[in-house]
């Protein structure tokens, strides 16, 4: 298969969050060493950036590599990638207001994963769950499997248990979050996480009483405000994600 | 509106403190990237004195503005503010007693404010705690917002709320702390936080038994003493927390 | 009152170690600003040593004072002492056996201090557990106080509720812990801890279940090993602790 | 008793890797003061490579000493050894597909050993506890102890315990992970304490319900995939653990 040709040179901006977007997310805890997150190409839509296959918290701008829909590696010049980078192109095709997704296994939104108890948001920073965030049974989609989303097939069962949702669970392996932009993806994606804590805090608390989450109505508003400007906490934590570098 | 006049250069060691205070509740976890502290001018109770609109962790002198009661900057000079600066402003007006101001959204309170277990003081460093601390819950006030505090009257709406205690948790939004001083209400913010963990906890081991609390005499033992003398902690927090400047 | 005269210069190994006591437990999280850690004098059991006033993250060889058994400084100079300094003289009293006295507020034994729920050991390191953990509850011997150890007759009566015992626990307050030697001290104050994050963990885990705690028989011959061998992770964690002096 | 003769220096990497083992596992919380871990040397299955008694985060290449699998070191010029060594010597003798062993204390995994809920795989990366995780009870082997594998008997009948399963909880005191190499050693270890605190988080989330555990072909499909590629996380994680030699 020939190498697609390139949409040109990413925006150094654009490269530079997305590396800063890598460090974040393993600096929280939202990503292991497996973890990957991605943008669209701002040239061209039909092209998303991603590593090459390392972990996020070792990833800098030279190993960004642009693929195409079909996740081919623009001049990839035999560079290992990431197993599951299907699920990014299945997803942006689908959903043209994605501009952003990152696939992670955060700890805390495992438990969600595997019990019948929906994650709900009760927290104004994760009122994106109010939007809905189904959880996706590989088995439904392709019975027994190591669980991975191993190829574009795969990628697209997740897509549309995605649909036009925020997030989705996977079982027993961890989740997927998109967003407008690939700041909101990050403050969705730390979250999504916190909200699930809290609410298994929250729990444990109630017992048998009641949890008060967050009314559609305010979540609708909060989200209408992009999420509050994201900008304070955006600065604080590239500042300190690239500090080390 | 023309930019009110200034009181006068505050305070170095306040201005010293007041920046060591953001740094510390955000090396503790208090403060995430969008809480912030206020502590009112020394020259004149008609002023105080927080950072323009930045994340606690990143705030220097130079950062810091003198507000009216109105909440006016005075010299501002365009700079970006806090959209919730209004709380401070409105609770310095109906709270004389109180010296400093904290707005956070720490993780471990948020479960209470979203159920029916109120929170009760059963650590000693949390005494305060015994005095009262409501839910503010924003929508009887205002019906169905995004849960910020966004202008004056929603600011007095928790004056209100708050009244004559040290506290008020903001139901799945997070807490504002008053203090006497700026030491103290960094101890307050610290110990509601861990109160609220050893709560859950407690809760969890006692399971139908009983969580044996302060006494409210105790409580007001503790609090005669200025909640023990808190100088030993703070330079100890604050000698770490303005290390890495 | 006239300083007592010093019962000579302690080794200076012995004074290294306890400053690295100090710091070993403020960085496992066992001490927070308040509490101290003292050992007894190796020239005079008579006498002990104990830091000025100062948060345990900071000590250094310097701030090393010499007490005697009613909690007299020699030579303090007017430095600010412990307002609970009282329970090291009171303890070492009647305690004979006793060579290093920790007081903490460790955050997970809390919960045990306020329900009826006995800590237990589960843990092997936690044996000393077993020879019994009592609870302090001040009310029984001094009704309504600030629940501070202010003075030598609630030092007396917390030495009368610790007995012989290893630890004892101080209800909404913290623990007192006791060791043979100052490194079985530290270790005694880590795992108190440690075994009580886990005993709150197998409660949970087991619901209506058992928990299989050690057998008395099994404790006891962990004990008689001195708590095995403590000079490999002493090593590891003076390093560390001394580190960024 | 001679020293046995060597089977010659192993290979640097090895060695190098051994020495990272060490490292990330501290780092990660899996190997406290007095864990260990061992690997079979590259020229002789009847040796195996294990430190000095030393705290794994301490350890470095020069600490490293060569073994015979009844346990006698190679050269050990009377350096202190591990007191429970004798756990690596028997169950290389009767496990020829085990590589590589770790002893740890890992905290999340002792609730799991005290109680009668059995440790299940809920997440991908800890599928191999599909495999069985017995717990070894020592009083059953030999009555009352101070828990610790001090000799050769209590090696064989841990063991035993272990038969072919890729782990074994002690009960009380931690567990022995075996792997086919170093680094899913290393995985197995870190997934081992994760899959732990997400189950207890999954059964406080689930009270009476269900939770979703991996299915066995599931676990055999991962497995079979040699758990994925491990090189990108143990990439990220040497690098980091070797940072602050």
């Amino acid at each position: 298969m020939t190498s697609p040709a390139s949409a040109g040179p990413p925006d150094p901006l654009l490269l530079e969050d997305l590396v800063a977007a890598n460090r974040i997310l393993a600096m929280e805890g939202v990503l292991d060493g497996w973890g990957h997150v991605s943008v669209r190409h701002n040239l061209d839509p039909g092209r998303y950036l991603l590593s090459r296959s390392l972990a996020p918290e070792l990833v800098g701008a030279g190993d960004i590599l642009e693929f195409d829909l079909d996740n081919e590696a623009v001049n990839g010049r035999g560079r290992n990638l990431y197993t599951e980078r299907f699920l990014h192109g299945e997803i942006y095709k689908t959903r043209p207001d994605v501009v952003a997704i990152c696939h992670c296994h955060a700890p805390p939104v495992i438990p969600f994963s595997v019990t019948d108890v929906p994650l709900r948001p009760l927290y104004h920073r994760a009122a994106f769950i109010a939007l809905g965030v189904p959880i996706f049974e590989i088995r439904e989609a392709a019975g027994m499997t190591d669980l991975l989303i191993r190829n574009a097939a795969l990628g697209r069962a997740l897509a549309v248990s995605l649909a036009d949702k925020p997030a989705v669970l996977m079982r027993g392996h961890g989740a997927t979050i998109v967003g407008p932009t690939l700041q909101r993806l990050v403050a969705r994606s730390i979250f999504l996480a916190l909200n699930a804590t809290l609410q298994m805090q929250a729990t444990l608390l109630a017992r048998s009483g009641e949890i008060r989450f967050l009314d559609p109505e305010e979540a609708r508003l909060i989200e209408a405000r992009e999420g509050y400007g994201l900008g304070r906490a955006w600065e604080a934590w590239k500042r300190k994600a690239l500090k080390n570098r």
